[in-house]
Formats: C-alpha cells, sequence, structure tokens
C-alpha cells in the first residue's frame, strides 16, 4: 500500500514536471525594463511558470528605427515559440508600438503589449482628463499611447515626452544614484508647469525610478505603471480563453534569458524581484544586426 | 456645392444614428446597482452606446434561491440580444455567481462578469495578503469571490461576509441617510478586528455606500469597486476582439430600461451618474414569477 502510494505520488510529480513545461507564459524586452510586468506576474499570477527574454546586448532599442525593432521582436517571439508558451507578453513600449500588430496577426497564441493597458488605467485614473506619458524616442515617435487614448477619449489632453537618457541608468544599475535624481528633473521639468494628474510610465523600465520620479512630480500626480496593469490584461485573457494554470503542487522554476551579462541581469533582477537565486541564462539570437 | 454638402452631412447624420443603434454594450442587475459599472464606463469608454436593464421590481436577488436567478438573468439577457447588443455585462455580483457560466456558454457575444475582474485587482492591490469580500447572501453563499481568488492564488487568505441589508438602503435611495451609516458599522463590526488591508464591495449596488464604509473601516483598507474593475475587462476585450467603437461624431442617447418605477430609478440615477435627462422606460419581464 505504502509502495503503491509512493509510486502515486512520484507519477504525480512527473506530471507536474510535465505541466509546468507546457503552456508558460512569455515575457519579451530590450533588456531588464520587462522584469517590472515580471514582478507584477509573480504577485498576481502566482500559479504560472514565466519565461523571460531580455535583449540586453541590443538595449536600448528606443533609438532604433522601427524595422530594426520589428526585427529584433521576431527574433525574440521566435525563441519564445520554440518553448511552448501559450500567451506572449511584449513587455517593452518601443516594440509594443511598432510590432504588436504584426505579431499578434502572424501568431496563433494570444499577444498582449503595454501600451493599451497602459492607456486604459489612464483614463481610468485621471480626474482632470489630462494625462502625460513618458517614454523612449521610439515610443513617443509612434504617438501610440496617442492614438490609443484619444481613439476611447477623444476630449483627453494627452501630453507626451521623451526621456531618452532612463534605460541607461536603469540598465547601468544606477536607478538609485543621485545621477538618476538630476537626471529625472532636468528630464520632467518641462512636465511640471502643466496641469496633468495622471503620468504613464510608458517604458516597462520606467517604474525602477517610480520613487523618483514620484518624489520631482508630487503625491497628486498618480503614476501608472504599464507594465504592472498589463498583468490585469494577461489574467483577463488566461481566464476568458480559460487558459490559465491550476495552482501547483510544486514550486515553479520560471526561466530568464538575456543576450547581455547574465551577472549584471542577475544582480537588476534579484533586487527587483527580490529572489536570490534566478534560472539565468545566456543566449545568442542573430550577429547580423548588432 | 452647398446643397450637396447638406446632402452629405445629413447621410453622414443617419448613417451615425444608424451606427449608434449597432453595437451597444449591455448591462443588466438585479436593479440600480449596476449604474455603478456604467458610472465607469461612461469614463471610460465614452465612445460607446450603453443600454441598461435594472430588474428594480424583482430586486433584491441576493436572498433567491439560485434557480430562480438563473432565470430572472436569462429573461433579462433575453430582452438585450434583442437590442443587437455586442457585448453583455452581467452587472450584479448575485447573478454572475450563479448564471455567468451558463450564459456565456449559450450566447455567441463576449459575456462579462464582475467577479474576476474583483478578484484580480484586490490580488493586486493587497500587500498582506488578507482580502475581505462584502455581499448578498447569495454571492457569499456561492463562494465565487473565494474560489476565483484562491484558484489565482492559494496562499491569500479570504474572509467573506453576508451584509443582506445593503441592498434595499440603496434601492430606497436612504445611501446618505444616518440609517446608512448605523447599518454599516453594524453589518462591518466582524471585519474590522481581521488584518485585511483589501476589501471587495462584493455587489455593485455597495459603492453607493462607500464613503462611509470607508469612514467606518478606516483609509488602511483599500475598497475594490467590482464594478469599476469589470470596465476595465470589458475594455480589454473590446479591443482584443476590435470591437470597440469609434469617436462618435453625434452625442450618443444611452437607453435604461427598469422593470420598477421609472422615477425612483431616474431619481438615484440622475444623481449617481450625474445627468439630468436619462432615456429610462419601463418594461415587464414575465409576470409569472415575481
Amino acid at each position: 500500500m505504502e509502495k503503491g502510494d509512493n509510486k502515486g505520488n512520484l507519477k504525480k510529480e512527473i506530471e507536474d514536471v510535465l505541466m509546468s513545461n507546457l503552456g508558460s507564459i512569455g515575457f519579451i524586452d530590450s533588456g531588464v525594463g520587462g522584469l517590472t510586468v515580471v514582478k507584477e506576474a509573480l504577485k498576481q499570477l502566482p500559479n504560472e511558470k514565466l519565461i523571460y527574454l531580455g535583449d540586453t546586448a541590443r538595449c536600448p532599442y528606443g533609438p532604433r528605427p522601427a524595422e530594426q525593432v520589428i526585427q529584433f521582436t521576431w527574433e525574440m517571439t521566435a525563441f519564445l515559440l520554440k518553448k511552448n508558451i501559450k500567451m506572449l507578453v511584449i513587455a517593452c513600449n518601443t516594440a509594443t508600438a511598432v510590432a504588436l500588430d504584426e505579431i499578434r496577426a502572424k501568431v496563433s497564441i494570444p499577444v498582449v503589449g503595454v501600451i493599451l493597458p497602459g492607456s486604459r488605467a489612464a483614463l481610468k485614473a485621471t480626474q482632470k482628463n489630462e494625462v502625460g506619458i513618458i517614454g523612449t524616442v521610439g515610443t513617443v515617435k509612434s504617438q501610440a499611447y496617442q492614438t490609443a487614448i484619444l481613439s476611447k477619449s477623444p476630449t483627453t489632453k494627452v501630453i507626451s515626452l521623451a526621456c531618452p537618457k532612463f534605460v541607461s541608468i536603469v540598465e547601468s544599475n544606477e536607478s538609485h544614484s543621485p545621477i538618476a535624481k538630476m537626471l529625472v528633473a532636468e528630464s520632467l521639468k518641462p512636465l511640471k508647469k502643466e496641469n496633468l494628474d495622471t503620468l504613464i510610465l510608458g517604458c516597462t523600465h520606467y517604474p525602477l525610478l517610480s520613487p523618483i520620479i514620484q518624489a520631482y512630480m508630487g503625491t497628486e500626480v498618480k503614476l501608472i505603471d504599464s507594465g504592472a496593469e498589463t498583468v490585469s490584461e494577461v489574467s483577463t485573457l488566461l481566464d476568458y480563453f480559460g487558459i490559465a494554470a491550476a495552482p501547483q503542487r510544486i514550486s515553479l522554476t520560471h526561466e530568464f534569458y538575456t543576450t547581455g551579462s547574465p551577472k549584471m541581469f542577475q544582480d537588476i533582477a534579484s533586487d527587483w524581484l527580490q529572489l536570490e537565486k534566478l534560472n539565468i541564462k545566456k543566449v545568442y539570437l542573430s550577429t547580423l544586426s548588432q
């Protein structure tokens, strides 16, 4: 009887391991910024296995031409599709702005971007009907947030500002440094005179700077973390399509991949996610267009 | 030339009127509670035409047997399906708890309930991993919130409490009365000793009482308005399925139907929605089971 039970347990464990390798949620980003989305997913969707790919070697995406960002995004997507993901999150505003529609049209699993969730949350939060957006040059130039917000609410005033230096500060793990504080103040100065009550952090790297952004803008301005909002969309679609994972009997081993230095990735990820041991591997996507 | 322009304008206006009658979003509730969802929809989705049906004559649903609530919900659904709705929102927790799965399985348009959005928002908000739920007897008895929350996050502590007297207070337009304050304090007393930081208003009537609920529970407890969260899900699905309305060139005339007194409905709706002239009609659903 005891032996039978053990066999049963072993079988269950094997099933669990197999199941946990199926149907993960994939996240892609130009670097570590998408970890802000992962952090929310760990909190809101603790049953889900997550696989993350950060293209740190080619970060930042913000200043690159749209065609190149689309190509890089396809390379990351192809890498994760081989890992049996059931949903793909483009956890990067720049990539969402230029590549979401194309990728969504061509892959068979649900694909979620970060711009619509951020736009929706801003419309929900604003009382003054005036919303600010900060993002990379690529995101701001694409006007993707303006288009999304105005298509929903044509009377909303939308002000956007590119903050091209923020991503590098985060990727070099200097978010807590005095230089970060100076840079934030200098970059956001044009927004201080505006009447906005809601500011979209339109780049998944920016929440790592949110304490100093909040301090500079003042507590009356609500910061919208587009990544955190994206997890609500992911959860909605998992439920709607009936593909949410059941509670797991084993602890999940999430997988992290970077095209850059695993050490640097580990430092930032451990600090941000408050997890010590992460399963991080270096990968090579393409050497053609770095 | 001028004549032609006028003709063109007239044609556009006719098209707009025709279009505005197609593809509305339908909302059903046991009474006026679902107006808390409508209020958020007016804010977050100003391009969408809304059609609302409140079954005030048979309110409250909370104490009724599940079979009867399912029957009433089907009667309301059938009424709205004839009005060309593109999406149905069951803006009532009691009806969502017992009828959502069945209705979703049998109708061809997307159907959204209020329990999953409320559950997701609570998991997002709680820092202590302890969530309270207040609702009708029917909702609490169904354990629908517990099931939803624990299936997503098995370690979350969930405490629920039925507050059967709240709906009548709201439906009789006494939300601002001293008796409402006393009743809230008396009903919520068992929750005060709990360690929760998040409380789901698990009935769409309750947000009309939220100032006094917040005052009694204290500002450290975050109240989750399940209705407001539901509009985020509606918006997500409209975008995902590509059926969101474009900005309208004419002002929308939303439609409101009640099985009870249009006068009483008008008083509550005008106050809550801050709209003076509402298009409210009395309807008769079924006289068999009132």
